[in-house]
């Protein structure tokens, strides 16, 4: 690299550093035009300067390779809140002011910029969905690299640099990642440059990485499976000169690596296994470089105390106010941009064109990418229901065959996969497997459906799973995340985070619509009766029905052919959070294909073959009690309730209603799929009591009722937080879910006393009676474990 | 090592194994006294083999350790489902019927030994609350290491034995949790030895760690800081053998770093820093080790067809009937007891004697060690509060005062931490480092605050730190876990766990009651203004509320001297999950020290001074309307509404209540807060509209009142997931909970129509079009962002 490379390299960072502080710290004189005052500061300082100067740096050599290689490069930005720097350099190559045109290229711009920084009306400090080139949100941290990765899957052109802070480091979903680069594959994905980036400290005191000695860093990486290289220093010229010459190696690498395997064969490096190593760089810079060394006579620079505004009195001390205009006038802001407050056509130049600019790529805005999925008409993998709750069957086992001709239809688009931690098979989604293996890169012959290039993933990680996905699909893909519904919590802070980022990036003209996150929870708490209490949690229901409802959907299909319809309903959709939850045991099956297409429709609808009214409620008359359900379970023991009020109190009228979309019940007008009070009161009426089976915590539903004309009629059976290893029976018996809870309520609440009631409710207290005897001697009598359905 | 006592070794291991299988196949016939028939095989089988052996292995090494020892073992088994091994081992050792008598050493208790397990009304599959010598639930993967290191701080004598699955360490959470040695004090805290146990397969497929070169297992565990000892093989013998070297060398040499450092000095060994490197193990053996080698025709024995059941069709099909026989006679059962059932003296001489007992150890039953805290008076850090809502404090301030001071007198006994993700200076806790640094080993003398032997501890993982205090409580000490609210969410599901732990303990008389994990909310939505709605979130209410009343408690204290007096009976209380919610930054007072005190016992009171009644509420008159408050927030909003109410409309009969204990809400008998109806018609009518502002998520707030009189008339303002970077009073204008909001509603609500309404509800319009024109002009204005308090 010739002396003037270099001299550009520098420059770019230092006007980057520049504008950096200039957002932090001013509100007028954005170029220091005039001799800098108290006025012309922010009156509430905000913002990171630490991680800036490292960040600014990345971006500049990040420029100069995609110029120098004509390569499409991915930004993802780790340290939280260095969204200054990225904001500076978006604007120094021109995207932000296209994006937003409010925000020129000239001195009002720059007045325009500095003043939104992390301001009410303006936008947050980290890097966040208003940053043109990012899908990372440097809020809550330690999903960096993941995201990474799941840019990178299937994108085979795509280099994804991933800059993590040694903050982020410590978190346990970011320690988790770095495993990732075993699950990539050479031949038909891209590739994950990891920058990591140890200033050393964080907001109070030091790191742990920071504080290990340089060849454990480095040792921690290559047993990773990676070939670290170092760039450490503080002299911006010789940081510049090493860390450019690392990343053209770390490129060569990159494209040596690829080249060899799309050429047939893996490369070598790897010891043992042959597998290729994957370049990374550990870059080592003071926190807060080229800032203020000294602050009150306290050292600054190379600190924890650079980590925020490093200067923090600068209105009221003249002291401070004279250190930052020397500190920012360093930076020569009178030789970047010229009379009119634009950057000089030399620094601009530095910046790749178009869509090789990392703030207008499309692959950070993915929906430009996106296509439709090709999905196969779902009809084809219909249950035959010769007639309601006559036959059964494992229904998600009927998804994972749509799955299986999904990744067919997709074998040369390679723009679906599956998530899933080590259950695919145990969530009877096998089918996929007749189509794709699971990838792993470090495969043996004797693995039955692993290997290299394989499109299924499975990592015992519910962090990587979603996380991944969500890197797949803000890049334009599709995707299904399965998972035990216990531990779906593992993951339930990233589905908030995702949630709020749709949520943000709706609000954004500029952001094209993604593939929605379909997270289907099965293994659910009703049927997680042999593993026991802690695998039975209906958790997640309640975390994402308080988030906002233009996201947010929850299905809760009671059979196979809905759960087709629901499926294929998300995959089809755009930037929602699609919670699927539906058990993969055998099920009693309800709706033909048509039935179930027009049930899923409606979201809710009354089951006239249950009730007593038969096909059609009358609507002028209320019904003596209403009997509603929500979820597969609660539908069996619903089902299984009215059989018995029809067989013992025939004269009760009583009808059944079945619900799938569960926020449709939300009053409007607080969700789009709210149904209309008129259709929620032909469903429910307005006086009768409704006897309702609802799959997740039972107190949830009120959440979701309230408002609804006289919704406390509504009583809701649900989870309890009862549990143990035991039946499937006893699971609904312990919460009080039970076919006979639930006749035993209905008789209660009826509008009337039926003929037969009190023979009914002796027949169900006895039913309970013996359940219970049944399980206190079970120890003694070791009858048959069974699953008691639909008897009495 | 003499062959006497390898024999020893693997014959209990052997023994063990038997048990095992035992439990997973047998209901009659428990020691093979007759041929094995069909009718002696549960009906449904269930259970975890392939782990087994090699915790069986485990047991029995550590067994060895303590008599030659008399070491204090903890054994922490992470291998999710391995919990046939570790019955089996207690019930040698003779805890098991210790604890469930019934289950004798006898015959007949090993029939209901291998009965019970993963039965209906048994115990569950895996390592769970009902096993003793247990704190860790072996459900959900990911905590193994991370409680290991919680219960090892503060506990100079103990060793922490744990093993760790290659599934397991696959997760995220597990992989941070190597870094805990980073923490770990030589002179004060005892010593994890981690078991890295590699069978290299998970439920249908090759693990992570499995596939990867032994040289790059070790080289991550050395880059993390420790210093790995490889075990490998198949043959029993011979990996007994260097499995119990590798012990001994790892006894020496954590008896040899202890006794150096306790000596005044570091031991060497490090390279670079000096610091002691701690030992590991590495156990390479086959999944399903010693099992059926080949199954229909396919490998079982160290693939992951070993994972569950091995010979899955024992009762239907005679082949694999007599493979199970075979197999199991291998194990030589009847050598192993004598004719009445009981294990033969030689090898029940092989276990410790009495607490010293993995199954017995007080380590495991942290309620038997545990003391009462040695709390100072609350009273001494009250706020003097010279009349309501006239003075404003950090209120957190105060708890960290307190907290300071409970450093200073648990400086002895060393059984207080408190756990933050580098946050304790941000949250105003800071206090606490005028008696206490961080740990962190690797400190140098330019730090602050910061250094080995410290007890607060600050990484920046918030599974770490609850983890980290989970482990800390459970054997035996005391905590508390200060979060930003919103990121709270990360480990929301080890709180979820913890409270399933909490309640099964309860359960079982012979679980000591152990200190409540006290979790601190601040930084909370409302005031994460600067930051953005990435930091915007108070959904672990959400999370918490759904679970057990017998464990979960939700206080939300306006101010600082009820926050004192609740962390003051959080801090006392026992086998509970305390949330408690309250920000950090500056905050109007409230109550005077009495006053809070007996605001707080009651759970929820009338503020007579912020509302029309003055001192005391007229019982048989209802106001015309109730404001009811529950948060900092919120109460701040609501005063200000009742304050406007007041001037304006002073002929309307506005009452105020404020709610700190969110559950006292919850109708009775559901939580044991639950005031009575009496007491809720008291405080909030039966007709009367209720105006009321809480903290969380709007809705929620209406599953926890449904049930109580009339709840519909409830009207909840509150976070409605409204958020962006703006001013603390935009937030509250965003989410409709403003004072304008409130007030607005109540003259909506109020029974009547007062003199002056509409004149207040222009006034009330017109602040908000302000607020309005202010928010949407503010980038041209900017003038001074501040916080909008009570004043119109």
């Amino acid at each position: 690299m010739d002396a003037s490379e270099l001299d550009d390299l520098v420059a770019w960072w230092e006007t980057a550093n520049y504008l950096t502080v200039a957002q932090i710290y001013l509100q007028e004189n954005p170029l220091l035009r005039e001799p800098l005052a108290p006025a012309h500061i922010k009156p509430r300082l905000l913002g990171h300067w630490g991680t800036s100067p490292g960040l600014n740096l990345v971006y500049a050599q990040l420029n100069r390779l995609i110029r120098r290689t004509d390569a499409a490069v991915l930004n993802i930005t780790g340290p939280g809140h260095g969204g200054p720097a990225i904001v500076a350099n978006t604007y120094m190559e021109g995207t932000w002011s296209e994006v937003y045109p409010e925000v020129g290229r000239d001195l009002d711009g720059l007045r325009r910029l500095v003043r939104q920084f992390s301001t009410p009306g303006g936008i947050p400090s980290h890097v966040s969905v208003p940053v043109p080139g990012s899908i990372h949100e440097g809020g809550e941290l330690g999903y960096a690299l993941v995201h990474a990765f799941g840019a990178a899957f299937d994108n085979p052109d795509l280099i994804v640099a991933c800059t993590v802070g040694d903050g982020e480091a410590e978190t346990g979903p970011l320690e988790g990642s770095w495993k990732g680069v075993r699950f990539l594959d050479p031949r038909r994905d891209g590739a994950v440059l990891p920058i990591l980036h140890l200033n050393e400290n964080k907001i109070s005191g030091p790191t742990v990485l920071g504080r290990v000695p340089d060849e454990e860093v480095h040792a921690l990486l290559r047993a990773h499976g990676w070939a670290p290289a170092e760039v450490a220093g503080d002299d911006p010229r010789e940081v510049h000169a090493l860390f450019a010459s690392a990343l053209d190696a770390a490129y060569d690498e990159i494209r040596a690596i690829q080249q060899v395997a799309r050429a047939g064969a893996h490369a070598g490096g790897r010891s043992g296994s042959g597998l290729p190593r994957w370049p990374a760089i550990v870059l080592r810079t003071p926190k807060g470089w080229s800032g203020p060394k000294v602050v009150d006579g306290k050292p600054v620079e190379g600190t924890f105390r650079a980590h925020q505004v490093p200067l923090p009195n600068v209105r009221e001390n003249p002291e401070h106010l004279a250190q930052l205009e020397a500190w920012m006038r360093g930076y020569r802001p009178q030789a970047r941009f010229d009379e009119h407050g634009r950057l000089i056509p030399e620094l601009a130049a530095l910046s790749p064109r178009g869509d090789r600019r990392l703030g207008s790529t499309p692959y950070a805005n993915g929906g430009r990418l996106l296509r439709d999925l090709d999905l196969p008409d779902y009809g084809r993998y219909a249950v035959d229901v010769p007639g309601p709750a006559a036959t059964r069957a494992e229904s998600t086992r009927r998804l994972g065959e749509l799955l299986r001709d999904l990744y067919a239809r997709t074998e040369t688009t390679r723009d679906f996969r599956l998530f899933c931690p080590d259950e695919t098979n145990s969530n009877r989604l096998g089918a996929v497997f007749e189509v794709s293996e699971r990838e792993l890169e470090e495969a043996r012959p004797e693995d039955e459906k692993i290997g290299p290039g394989g499109r299924v993933m499975e990592v015992l990680s519910e962090h990587l799973c979603q996380g991944w996905l969500e890197g797949y699909l803000l890049t334009g893909r599709h995707g299904m995340f399965a998972t035990y519904e216990a531990f779906a919590m593992v993951s339930a802070s990233m589905a908030i985070q995702h949630t709020k980022w749709l949520e943000g990036a709706r609000r954004l003209a500029w952001r094209a619509p993604v593939s929605s996150l379909n997270v289907l929870l099965t293994s659910t708490c009703w049927r997680n009766d042999h593993n026991g209490f802690s695998h039975q949690g209906p958790g997640l229901i309640d975390t994402m029905i308080s988030m906002s409802g233009d996201v947010v959907r929850v299905y809760l299909p009671p059979d196979a052919n809905c759960l087709l319809s629901v499926a294929d309903h998300c995959l089809r959709s755009r930037d929602y959070v699609n919670l699927i939850v539906i058990d993969k045991q055998p099920q009693l099956q309800y709706l033909g294909l048509d039935a179930a297409r027009a049930h899923c429709a409606a979201g809710a609808g009354t089951w006239g073959w249950a009730g007593t009214e038969g096909g059609a409620a009358d609507g002028a008359r209320e019904p003596d009690v209403v009997l509603a359900c929500i979820g597969d379970v609660p539908s069996l023991e619903t089902v299984a309730a009215a059989w018995l009020l029809r067989r013992h109190v025939p004269e009760l009228r009583v009808r059944v209603v079945n619900v799938v979309d569960l926020l449709a019940l939300t009053p409007p007008p607080l969700h789009p799929h709210s149904m209309s009070d008129e259709r929620f009161v032909e469903l429910f009426g307005t006086e009768v009591d409704v006897v309702t089976a609802f799959h997740g915590y039972a107190r949830a539903l009120h959440q979701v009722l309230h408002g609804r004309p006289n919704a406390a009629r509504f009583h809701v059976h649900g989870f309890n937080e009862q549990g143990t290893t035991t039946t499937p029976f006893d699971m609904v018996v312990l919460n009080e879910m039970s076919r006979y809870h639930l006749v035993l309520d209905a008789l209660r609440r009826a509008r009337r006393v039926p003929a037969g009631a009190a023979a009914l409710e002796r027949l169900c207290a006895t039913q309970l009676t013996r359940h219970r005897a049944y399980v206190r001697e079970h120890l003694e009598d070791m009858p048959e474990i069974r699953d008691w359905v639909w008897s009495d």
